[in-house]
């Protein structure tokens, strides 16, 4: 390839790895906001995030097929290729974080909005803030090429899991004491079900962070492999 | 490309399709087996549908290997290289649909094996049936790129996610009549909601199948687009 092509394409596969870290940013402030209007009712701002679930769609699309054009056009191999399947792989569970995301907006929406307002007496921030922390340090790992962090990832997602099961046995707890109230309980139920699946759609992007850098997929291998990959 | 090439070229791409079959078909015999133990109590075939998750991971995992390998080595494009990813994307809907299959086969067991065993009173069978049949109709289109049905599958969809709600419903009235059964009708809410999650993966696979035979892209368009492209 001669060095203005080179170079080119370099530039072209930087551009690619700003645009899902535009994304990603983008997705975690729908996650954030979507909490905050669950906290505050904030109606118009739950709207906004209903609203702007399909500029992430957008971008889905956009990504996907400048992916498939970079590989028809520059043919790239080794750590390139990787890069761009990667990419692939990612954008659709960062779009399906966005969808999560419009769900937990479009429940805190109905919630505040009932006959009877109803404001979770269940915490859902810590493990929302958990699941955020996993996103941000798997898009870290993206823009560094650096895996350090992600086994703590693949921690996290274990504890996010265990909050939620935390919260299913308080709910059930609640629910027992004042059945009148199931149905925003399940709502709520619903909200931390949307939680879990944010901190599983991180891991998985974590998980093919690790083989865009070390050329190796662990999926499926467990938090020992990981580490032993992060180590190496 | 001389001619030799080709026709081992197209054996290949001819070999991954057979084998996203076999996944697929793996799967739906996945889903089916879940739904039987749920029914029948059988906890041999529930173990067996939880054991055998392995092997539709390994299978994505080869599969994706197969896609970069298939890139690097015979740098295809247009038709060819849409099929490639297609493929890249399809298998991890078919993985996530096994996890579902293995999540419902996991609370079957625990109803069944509880102190007080618990046949849900809330009917699953008839929307798992119509994800079943999403999910054969997108493995039929993708196999004879034929893309008419794909529209069916789109409303289908829809189908399921009425019947989850209704679902909801009911599994409310339900635990408002008797709370003591709060701790079971959640797991038989999480086990309507994995079904309408296997619909949702099969509507995206159907969507992947629409580009790959028409290269357009239709997703998040809405069913009057994803009709207007079938017809066309």
């Amino acid at each position: 390839m001669n060095e203005h092509i080179s170079k080119q394409f370099d530039a072209e596969l930087e551009q690619m790895r700003t645009r899902v870290l535009q994304m990603g940013g983008m997705v975690e402030l729908q996650i954030a906001k979507a909490l905050d209007g669950l906290a505050s009712g904030d109606i118009g701002e739950l709207d906004q995030v209903i609203d702007d679930d399909h500029r992430i769609n957008q971008m889905e699309l956009e990504l996907d097929e400048a992916c498939t054009q970079m590989i028809a056009k520059r043919q790239p191999t080794a750590r390139d290729l990787r890069l761009v399947m990667t990419v692939f792989k990612m954008i659709t569970d960062l779009e399906r974080i966005g969808d999560e995301a419009k769900k937990i907006a479009k429940m805190s929406r109905r919630l505040h909005t009932s006959d009877k307002p109803f404001t979770p007496r269940i915490e859902l921030r810590h493990s929302a803030n958990l699941a955020i922390d996993m996103l941000r340090k798997t898009l870290d790992a993206f823009a560094r090429l650096d895996i350090n962090s992600v086994a703590d990832v693949v921690r996290q997602d274990k504890q996010v899991d265990a909050e939620f099961k935390g919260i299913i046995r308080q709910l059930i707890t609640f629910l027992m004491e004042d059945p009148r109230t199931i149905s925003a309980g399940i709502d709520t139920l619903f909200m931390a079900k949307a939680i879990e699946r944010i901190g599983d759609h991180a891991k998985n992007m974590s998980e093919y962070v690790i083989y865009m850098v070390k050329g190796r997929d662990i999926r499926h291998a467990g938090i020992e492999a990981i580490e032993q990959e992060v180590s190496q």
